[in-house]
């Protein structure tokens, strides 16, 4: 194939891929208008069970659950009240709403870790001015109690870093104390185990923040590069040597001082995966903790076991100890196959 | 919370799961019927490029990546020519048809390692007697020319077992040389490494074969059944006991027998992940390629590193270096971040 010819078919892919995304965009609309009445009357439903959530998270998949550690849980069992997952550009309305941005909402009770009882993280699904797209955030603060932070200072230094920056009107300066600070922990967090859940409320991108004005033109200025190239002009694309390309992304890039490691990855994985199969979760939970009765019974019978012996099963107890729900989870007859989602 | 009270949320729950998978098989049917066009545009685009499924199956993610080998990978840069993914009883219309069904398609060009030149798999989604719902296929020969067989006989015996089940009128019964057969190499490779990708087309179900009349009646009675309960009517679940539950599991697990461990996420993870997002891993791949040039130039330049100097990229190679361009993907500025869906 001539390059020419290949350049030809290059350029159809691309313009194809925002045809793609176009209607992607669409069905996410219809999602959202269609599944909206359901969401509520399901809030409605689990406002009478018990630690609903603290269980659907207990279900959650790998790729979500490993951001989960022990402690997290304890809260989620302890207070986790409700759970909430909606898209405010769609709920804003208007002709450039992004179905993909994202608010998810906590809340809790009265509880002895944090004072707050609601805690809601925004995402905005923004274009940066080098083609970068993705979602950012604003951190949100969680107001410890005291000697009870799980993120070990990294929220507050997250916020203090933004902050600074926001008064400073340079949300990439890459100097002053606030910035060594949070660079300094992330550093030290790096080496060691995985931090809180709640360190992902102080998280901003994963790349750089990017504000409503600078998305705003970038997506102006590629619809009109779309809609030359769609009428059969030549765009070009600014040639790059690799040394600016690297200089480039190092200015753009601050994953220095970003304190969490999936921020993006676990906001879209808790709006598409936890949110829509909640029911799902929670009946496998149901289904563990029957399982658990069974085999209580089976102790009685056969007399061989007196740790179990006649025990109550507390939902608690099997919301905290992931390992042996899990290994029932993959090993027993049926419960995982049948409540996980076909396709 | 009263156990009645509850039993009410449960029901309550049951139905509004039923009215989600009913809109997600709307949504699913618009999705299909508005990206139906753009599929077909993408067919015409990249007959122009070769080796593009080849590079975009490269660049899958780790779930599908995990069931292809090197030697498998070898036959798709060398003779793959296309992959299609179709919803078949979309196609075919009708009320009861669901969107879940799965067609896909490999085109091959003549090649050293097999008579054919289409493998074709249909995935049926079907509920079975039991409330089990999930997808099931009929084995698919692969001709191999001799001493050619990836899969090492598991191919060609799940076929073997296939067709003297189907004359005996038992898709469950477990005996006779050729389940012997089957049982024996299934147990022999679940020891070893991971087998070829092309064992997949020898895949049935991952809980046993369901016959489209099975499906029918028991979806039949599982609508009766819902629509009673939106009725109000109270509907009983047959109460069963541990030992039952048991031994109906194991009457109705063909897990011994099943030539591919993970068959049915395999087939969700092509039509899901790789089919609509073909052009996005094709593109991480053209960047992986855009940067090995790059290097090849640095090393002109430096003149420090004889072994690639002025060496033209093969794509070929970078195809066959799994290592090499996945290292390069997390690694490099950009690109596997740009590339990636972003929601």
């Amino acid at each position: 194939m001539a390059a020419d010819e290949a350049q030809v078919s290059y350029e159809d892919l691309a313009l194809l891929e925002d045809e793609f995304e176009e209607v992607d965009s669409e069905i996410m609309r219809k999602q959202y208008e269609l599944t909206k009445p359901l969401y509520t009357k399901r809030a409605t439903a689990i406002t009478k069970i018990p630690s609903f959530w603290a269980l659907v998270l207990e279900q959650a998949p790998p790729e979500i659950d490993q951001f989960i550690q022990p402690s997290d849980s304890r809260i989620f069992a302890e207070s986790l009240l409700n759970l909430t997952v909606t898209r405010p550009e769609l709920d804003a309305g208007g002709a450039d709403a992004s179905p993909r941005s994202l608010k998810i909402r906590f809340e809790f009770k009265e509880n002895e870790d944090f004072e707050d009882t609601v805690l809601e993280k925004e995402f905005w699904y923004r274009r940066a001015k080098d083609g970068w797209v993705g979602l950012v955030s604003e951190p949100v603060k969680v107001h410890w109690k005291k000697g009870k932070d799980l993120t070990e200072g990294l929220g507050d230094a997250a916020i203090k870093l933004w902050e600074a920056r926001k008064k400073g009107g340079d949300m990439l300066k890459k100097e002053g104390k606030e910035y060594d600070e949070v660079k300094k922990l992330v550093e030290h967090l790096q080496g060691g185990a995985s931090t809180s859940f709640f360190t992902w409320f102080g998280w901003v991108s994963g790349r750089r923040w990017v504000s409503a004005e600078e998305s705003a033109a970038a997506q102006k200025e590629y619809r009109e590069k779309i809609e030359r190239r769609k009428k059969g002009e030549k765009v070009e694309e600014p040639e790059e040597d690799e040394e600016n390309e690297e200089e480039k992304f190092a200015a753009n890039d601050d994953s220095d001082v970003e304190v969490h490691e999936a921020g993006e990855e676990l906001a879209i994985g808790i709006a598409e995966e936890v949110w829509p199969n909640a029911i799902k979760f929670f009946t496998q939970a149901q289904e563990i903790e029957e399982m658990s009765d069974l085999e209580f019974e089976d102790d009685d019978e056969e007399d061989d076991d007196d740790e179990a012996e006649g025990e109550p099963v507390d939902i608690r107890a099997l919301v905290q100890d992931k390992g042996k729900t899990r290994k029932r989870m993959s090993d027993g007859p049926g419960p995982s196959k049948k409540a996980k989602k076909a396709s």
